[in-house]
């Protein structure tokens, strides 16, 4: 009952993203063939025995020949030289396409090295968890998630609506967003409190040895949840924020006036100020309740 | 086979914390009579339809007479007129304890009005949820969480123990500390996490409305998580800042400083800074998860 929507699809980098999506692929027979390009043996040896592709290669000309969709999945810094390399080797009618967290500089750093004849279609999956790698992933991670396009303008319909219908069949829902909106929605959703994760795990990194440890001991107050999110991938989230600079400082100068209103009325015992924004807080986490986004993935390792 | 620990329990104030453990008290019939004194009728009637206790009482004094242990579990800014109110009728050789999550400010307000012959016992439970309510609790909120107890100087040793062999019963682990030193652990794991929570979904709720409605739809880039821990209870976690209030300050003192070093180097370009902080950060996880304390408390509903 294989219902193939492309001959051969390419990965490009082949990590929690790109596996999860791979696996969807497999399990429901989308490609007659799949092939992964991996710079590390490791993630190639990985990338076969869980049975993800067909082929694997660290020649990224050889991995995109006659793919009629390529999906990069390296971190973002990566993406101009990648596609440099893979121009002149993209059969025409070909699809490129990506899953980065960031879009204005993704479409900078890309359309130039795509050929005229090929498209070009820019993705966002809003799904992930803390893990990286191959093993990483999982075929349910995007179901109930959005996946957001952000198509560059001329781009042709149907290879858009040909990416479109890959996503759905990972049970995601597509919604079209201007690049630079992207960039500022993400900024505030999954940017900034990432870094806030990883600034406040930080700062308890740099405390002395014997607090440290009790950091770590009494993480259930509260703390575990920010390691978790500081567990991401470092090279991938470097990227983001190299790439999304101006709208997650915007975001974080708007946070750090808040957090010095929150600090100020610590200092001044104003009680009344800190009880209205959490009551105010508590119906927001309401809204994503109703908005069924209040779940976490479940990886089936129950990790 | 019920092993009577203590013949009467008394807890002022029954929400998500008192719940669980009166939940573990009936469950192992830890208590030969349990009461629950509240201040809202929906509360002392859920408290009695979820059979967590014998009796209900909006009657302080009433509710604590005859009680061989009496457990503060309102908001802390409470306890001190609370525990004003109890003095009078508590029972020679009584044990106060207490579920709050400052220790220092707690011990000021309550041992002045502790009788003597009266013991009290401060205490500290790091587990929880961010839902409120008697029937946000469950009998295995505590299992395999650090139970933390700060003894006043000259407290009876004896009553310390048996406060501490009802914790042991819910599965948790005793740690004895100095409440000053709890108060500056607790500032680092829980409550500048909170803070920081409440602060970036404020910040959120500010924005204009078209914006607000992505950010609640896009939630699973990482929001998520802190719409959960910024929707805990309003009341509780303004009297933890205004009551842990030094400790709380240095704490995001020193965040704050770390924020604006990542704010530069994202303005800089520093993509090695950047990199360096994201990989020490992911060590701590792995320190989290060998101290088992990684994984979030599951209750049976599923929520």
């Amino acid at each position: 009952m294989a219902d193939v929507l492309f001959k051969k699809i390419s990965f490009i980098g082949i990590g929690l993203i790109g596996s999860s999506l791979a696996r969807v692929i497999r399990r429901d027979g989308l490609a007659k063939e799949v092939v992964a390009c991996a710079r590390t043996e490791e993630t190639r040896k990985k990338a076969l025995d869980l049975n993800l592709v067909d082929n694997v290669t660290d020649n990224i000309a050889l991995a995109v020949k006659d793919a009629e969709l390529v999906i990069l999945c390296t971190p973002i810094g990566a993406y101009e030289a990648v596609t440099k390399n893979m121009s002149g080797s993209l059969k025409p009618g070909a699809i490129v396409s990506d899953v980065g967290s960031v879009k204005r500089a993704v479409i900078e750093a890309v359309a130039k090295n795509i050929p005229k004849g090929v498209h070009f279609v820019p993705c966002h999956p809003i799904a992930g968890t803390e893990n990286s790698g191959p093993d990483a992933g999982f075929d349910t991670l995007f179901e109930d998630r959005w996946m957001i396009i952000t198509p560059v303008k001329g781009t042709d319909e149907t290879a858009i609506e040909r990416v479109a219908e890959l996503w759905r069949r990972t049970g995601s829902n597509i919604e079209y967003m201007d690049p630079d909106h992207h960039d500022q929605v993400l900024a505030i959703t999954s940017h900034v409190p990432h870094l806030i994760a990883y600034t406040i795990v930080g700062t308890a990194t740099d405390l002395e040895e014997r607090l440290r440890s009790e950091v770590i001991k009494f993480a259930a107050g509260g703390f575990r949840d920010f390691t978790r999110i500081a567990a991401s991938d470092p090279i991938m989230w470097r990227d983001i924020f190299l790439n999304n600079k101006d709208a997650v400082l915007e975001m974080l100068g708007r946070l750090t006036e808040d957090l010095g209103g929150l600090q100020r009325a610590i200092r001044n015992g104003d009680g009344d100020s800190l009880q209205s924004l959490f009551v105010r807080t508590r119906e927001i986490r309401r809204s994503v309740i109703e908005a069924g986004q209040h779940i976490p993935p479940k990886p089936p390792n129950g990790a």
